[in-house]
């Protein structure tokens, strides 16, 4: 089977999923945090050597304050989760805004990691205008050097991009890494993770053709 | 019925089509003609304001040169067509290459359009390189006027982005007006376009919600 070198996860639904369960929306996230691990795994183990997550935008951090708090938490958490497994871990996103969180600033430059393990991105306080923004500032951009010239140039083209949750759209995830990337979307909610959803998408995936676009 | 502003089309599908019908890949595209103008006149008649049709691309002009002579004249008739109906045109790619036709550099500024017609534009020779290579010669670049300094400048915030030919991905289409976009796939084949593909989409984009990521 073709295996996406690098695979992107958009958890979205967890807000759904907590008021489908009569909670308030803020609950969802923090059990979004083992599909979080479930996920890495998975993809590890079939062979993937980078996954990212679309933690929070700029733009989520203007909804109220109980639920930017409880999905800050959640990345704290899934930072340090990811850490002890030994992902090579990087944390990127605006850190200048004060809607970072400080906790997370040891992980703005990539983490070793243990042998055994892959990469892993968090986009935490991410915004695709933030990330286009140092083109502006760049020299000697052409189109063969572009993505160096953004935030997240450490952050390599993406071959699949799963979203939970039914939404088919980027939402601004990543957009010059999404280019060319197969999107699968499922329509379970994130915290109703299966094992069999990576599975499913990359059962999916290796039917597709790649062009990246010639 | 909630009506999208500005609709995508990705009018993919051509080469398989007219190898499917026993033609060589070349033949597919003219026969991408009838449907662009129908499309058109679908999204005209449902109250769209604007519709971006994905020509071509850099990219594509990498492929052997019977089907680039193939897409670049179906692009060429579809603008004339298009300027017959008497939309408010729009051509839009790298002009200073040999492969953008000079047929259509009158269509490089936005034609004034008839009463009741609509925007349309075609991406022409585009690159998504190329559109976002004029960010780095900016100046006072923010996270509020970044479509201002790319190159499709002109062509607004895409509201719904409907693929033909199954393949769920941008392939480099317009990725700073693509953020926000809901996707629809349409297995068929482009040539085998029909008036009820726009009004299914129409009618799943209506489910949808906006929050343009917030």
């Amino acid at each position: 089977m073709r295996i996406p070198k690098h695979v992107g996860i958009i958890p979205d639904g967890n807000r759904r999923w907590a008021q489908n369960k009569g909670m308030t929306k803020d609950k969802g996230y923090e059990n979004g945090l083992d599909p979080g691990i479930e996920a890495y795994r998975a993809c590890r183990d079939m062979g993937v050597e980078e996954v990212t997550f679309y933690g929070f935008t700029t733009d989520n951090t203007k909804r109220p304050s109980i639920q930017t708090k409880a999905f800050t938490d959640a990345c704290i958490k899934a930072a340090h989760i990811l850490n002890d497994e030994g992902a090579s871990l990087l944390v990127i996103g605006n850190t200048k805004s004060p809607m970072f969180p400080k906790e997370l600033l040891p992980f703005t430059n990539r983490t070793k990691g243990k042998d055994g393990q892959i990469k892993a991105n968090i986009l935490v306080n991410y915004g695709w205008h933030w990330d286009l923004n140092t083109l502006a500032d760049a020299q000697n951009v052409n189109k063969n050097n572009i993505q160096n010239h953004i935030q997240s140039f450490d952050i390599s083209r993406l071959d699949l991009i799963i979203r939970w949750g039914g939404r088919r759209r980027l939402s601004g995830f990543l957009p010059v890494q999404s280019i060319y990337a197969d999107f699968y979307i499922l329509d379970e909610y994130w915290p109703d993770f299966n094992k069999n959803h990576v599975l499913e998408a990359f059962k999916w995936y290796n039917t597709q053709d790649v062009t990246l676009g010639g």
